[in-house]
């Protein structure tokens, strides 16, 4: 099953050297997950030949126009291309009265509905379904921001089909796949290890954008497969990160380390970066499985 | 003195085949003037190599996000950059609105002022200086919609140095400048016809998007040397034009037909068609002086 990023956009505040604002979509298992949506992202889906009808929940972490100026557009061109099932948005408060205004002021009554549900930071669990759900906790920005953590639920066991008895009925079936023993008709009770494999691994995905440093999130990001983090500066700008409530490379770094990831993603560069293959020496010499966020690149996490 | 029109944007509602939402910049004697601003201006700004900071005033028609959602990201990136200088954004009612909603979530304080000027249908001048004036009046579109028109004043007339008699005074090249005849020490009134030469033609630039065909603006915008008019659709798809309240080549070509303009540029086309070759050859059927709106692409008036 998929469980594939895409970078839409990868550049913090004014979009320059070709670099767009920040915008991802996770497709997990063919739930198409669109996180922030700085102006212009409309262009880039399309760029890049994602699917804008497959969207069906949008993430927003907070009301920093590089994060979110592109939903109103993304909004109106989902009306204009006839959508008609529902949208989710997710985002700090003020996020509907903003977009609520501007569709009054347009005149907008979408052919489609809207939720809008507003991120608390005592409200974790923000999404859930069959195999998986999303957490949101907060960074620590200028503003009330939040990280989101994707993670697939426990999956089934796998059957040894060639061990499977005989008389197993489709209940044993599911019980052996969710861990239970089972008991034969004579009475016997059957391990459930005997007669299946581990689960195959629940694949995570974490965002952190835009944060401060903040080595306790090692606790919420462990482990993650993937994991992206902003880094805006590189290290000898620390004083700049300090001031505006953003991390560097080496801080992005320590953190993948720290956390155990398999895979470090940077991104939201500062727009006085022109040439970042200083920011992959920088990350790499602290954690070597590290990756810059590319526009149009593709991240997948294998089963 | 310059009077150049540089189109920034040209497709409507959804943008599509590379074009992007609608933006001009009008330059008039060194004054900047951008011209609505859809979703990615800033970055069509940068990709033409226009100058953000050159920017004191902006005109918004109406706020369909076509327009205007490029406007706080604009806004945010002039700060970004250390705008010192007040900016006057011209707009419907409700923009600024929106815009101080936006920046109270992104808890911004700019650096720099903004004067919103909200634009009246009773109110027809929105701007003057000592060269030019904007005037705004109302076209017919879905919501409250405004097109621009931008006039310089009359030019004083040039003196024939070879004429001027030795006796005349600072006060007397004035007036000649000013179509005022002169009276020279013995008393003896000269025409300023036989000392000057008419004046350079005051140019004119009318803008409007977006509408329905209004036949009545033939008044407004009589003889502009530029007139840019929305062509959103191919003639055989007037219905369309109708229900949408848009209008179509032919009919722009008409008006520009019966105003006597100088040129006519058609823009604001429908995502729906990817060849815009049927559209210039329409509106060449009709008026000659005809261009598409082409991104980049630099329109001049010649003194």
């Amino acid at each position: 099953l998929t469980f594939q990023l895409t970078i839409l956009g990868s550049n913090s505040a004014i979009p320059a050297h070709g670099r767009n604002h920040t915008s991802q979509i996770l497709i997990i298992n063919n739930e198409h997950f669109l996180i922030d949506c700085g102006e212009g992202t409309q262009l880039q889906i399309t760029k890049y030949k994602c699917r804008l009808g497959r969207i069906n929940h949008i993430l927003i972490s907070h009301l920093h126009g590089d994060h979110y100026l592109g939903l109103v557009g993304l909004i109106s061109s989902m009306h204009l291309q006839g959508r008609k099932k529902p949208l989710t948005i997710y985002g700090p408060p003020g996020l509907a009265e903003i977009i609520t205004l501007q569709l009054k002021y347009s005149q907008t009554v979408l052919n489609y509905p809207i939720e809008f549900k507003e991120l608390q930071e005592d409200d974790p669990v923000i999404f859930q379904n069959f195999n998986m759900e999303i957490t949101a906790f907060p960074v620590n920005h200028r503003i009330p921001c939040f990280g989101f953590l994707f993670k697939e639920k426990v999956k089934p066991r796998k059957i040894i089909k060639e061990k499977l008895p005989d008389w197993a009925t489709s209940k044993d079936f599911n019980d052996l796949k969710a861990g239970k023993d089972i008991i034969s008709p004579k009475g016997k009770v059957i391990s459930f290890k005997t007669l299946t494999l581990p689960p195959k691994k629940s694949r995570s995905y974490a965002y952190c954008s835009d944060t401060r440093f903040m080595p306790e999130l090692k606790t919420v990001v462990k482990k993650a497969d993937l994991l992206y983090h902003e880094a805006t500066f590189l290290h000898e700008n620390i004083q700049w990160a300090e001031t505006t409530f953003h991390s560097t490379t080496i801080e992005a770094a320590t953190l993948a380390k720290e956390a155990k990831v398999g895979k470090l993603i940077i991104g939201h560069f500062s727009a006085r970066y022109k040439d970042l293959s200083p920011f992959l020496v920088e990350v790499k010499s602290i954690f070597p499985n590290s990756e810059l966020a590319i526009e149009g690149n593709h991240y997948e996490v294998s089963e």
